[in-house]
């Protein structure tokens, strides 16, 4: 199985994670999508670099294609990826704006699409896992209302960051993943969504927005929101502080620092509890689909579904009002 | 100092806890404000108890007004005891209704108005007195975010609380504590508010609402946001459980349990930080403005604005579309 990256920056160490488990892939080849593109996930294996990516399809013929340049062109990379057959495992944003999104929605609509996911890399940590579990066997009831945290280190990011047409804006690319993580959890529907967001203050990056609350409505009258920032100090214990709260009518959970506490008739909330471990990795959970497998954290609807709801809290912060979905 | 209560379920505790330190305090009698009233806060006090607000007012001849009846009355107590010159310090929030906010309003804005406060209890609590003092010493730089928590116990609430036009909402009763924090601590005004509300399971309590997200923006592009809920289990170790979090261009404090914690250059946000505390407590402090002080923690704009915001918070869930300020 020859798998190809275009760009390599994001979170394509997920498949360079899950390798040692599946000796039937190779890596072949990758392009850059921009000329400063650094490609850390990867560049440490001296793989062939081709031109373009059209010329990279067109001479490796790959089975599956790497998506995760500048996040403006994962949307047409996985395009024409699709568009020869090759199925894409795509970084999210899949897409960054509703024209992207379309496209990409109308190519996967097609009989006999390739398959398509999306890196929601969060579903398959042991805390969110672990969490999803939980509500799942009940132990906080019924779901009410989830709020969700995203913190990350500014560090010096890429150029492309200062420039909403190619970044997308930090709630695609940052709060989606607690988006994703509430939407998977609940296994709701948006209903309305809405947001706020500010650049100030962003240390010379341009359009790039350092502070994003969005505040979703889901099915069932369930309310849920996420707050965003790049302010974590540097000398923070770790690059995030994702936290998820969840609260049931009969209990309260909590995500934090990668542990999971719970508050209910049985349990204090004072100690964390014992985690689960998804069997297998984000990327051999892929494979595992490729070959029909269909027990798994992540399907090509959800990886559309995410971003859909990203793009529209993103459409909301920048009109200034809900927006129905 | 005669001090009459119309109503004492609320915060009037605030009152008694200062009593040692105010030996010209006299507590003069209270009235009722429904019949079912339990006056939970100064029935072990045997205090003489009046037909009506009014003939309290015109027998005892308070020097001061304590407004904890039900909700729906704090605006009109109120009014009843400043039009006969009469101080009032107020049960938040201090009206449930624009129109009565309008009215207290401008009663207050008379030449020689009586004073009048809110008892935003918070304030005098060591942990946010204590955020506010490493805020205003620079420990965060300036504010980009602030997300607060309010999670209470449901228990079993008086029957008006099933009721809007007697309680007034979840928004302005719990989450207006985190509002008034906010913009306390920040020492901002609100632009824009928009909010979200659930009243589903409820456990029979007509139309309280149970769940109540509100996303504030601020002067300065500041970003605010509180979640409230009534699901804190029973077998919590308290009833409530307060969190702050602040954003600030050089670290992120945290109120949580009472405690402080500080992520910046200096600290590394893992143990709690000594609390300050200020010397008065709410009413001792209530007692000193009476008597001249300038140096509250708590002014009678103040009181109005939180309730304000508040109000416009309620309302834009109401609407279900932000409210500009």
């Amino acid at each position: 199985m020859k798998v190809c990256f275009s760009g390599g920056s994001g979170h394509s160490g997920s498949v360079i994670a899950a390798l040692s488990r599946l000796p039937q892939v190779e890596l072949s080849g990758f392009c850059k999508t921009y000329d400063a593109e650094k490609m850390n996930a990867i560049r440490h294996l001296n793989l062939p670099e081709y031109p373009s990516l059209e010329v990279m399809l067109d001479t490796v013929h790959p089975d599956i294609l790497v998506s995760d340049g500048m996040f403006c062109r994962h949307t047409p990379d996985a395009i024409a990826a699709l568009e020869r057959g090759i199925p894409v495992f795509c970084e999210k944003p899949v897409s960054i704006s509703e024209e992207q999104y379309n496209a990409l929605a109308n190519v996967l609509r097609a009989p006999n699409a390739p398959l398509f996911w999306a890196m929601q890399t969060s579903r398959y940590m042991d805390c969110f896992y672990t969490a999803r579990c939980l509500v799942q066997e009940g132990a906080i009831g019924q779901i009410r209302m989830m709020n969700s945290q995203k913190s990350y280190q500014l560090g010096t990011r890429p150029a492309f960051f200062s420039h909403r047409d190619q970044y997308g804006g930090t709630i695609p690319w940052v709060s989606i993943h607690a988006i994703d993580w509430m939407l998977w959890i609940c296994g709701k529907r948006c209903r309305r969504v809405f947001s706020s967001q500010s650049s100030l203050e962003n240390r010379g990056n341009g359009s790039l927005e350092m502070t994003a609350i969005t505040l979703m409505e889901l099915e069932g009258d369930i309310l849920a929101h996420v707050n965003t920032d790049y302010y974590r100090p540097q000398g923070a214990p770790s690059h995030g502080d994702d936290r998820l709260r969840i609260v049931g009518t009969t209990g309260i959970l909590e995500v934090r620092e990668d542990q999971v506490y719970l508050m209910n008739d049985q349990e204090d909330g004072r100690s964390p509890l014992p985690l689960r471990h998804f069997p297998r990795l984000l990327f051999e959970d892929f494979m595992h689909a490729l070959n029909g497998g269909t027990d798994c954290l992540i399907t090509p609807e959800d990886s559309l579904y995410s971003t859909y709801v990203a793009l529209k809290a993103q459409e909301a912060a920048d009109l200034g009002h809900p927006i129905l979905l």
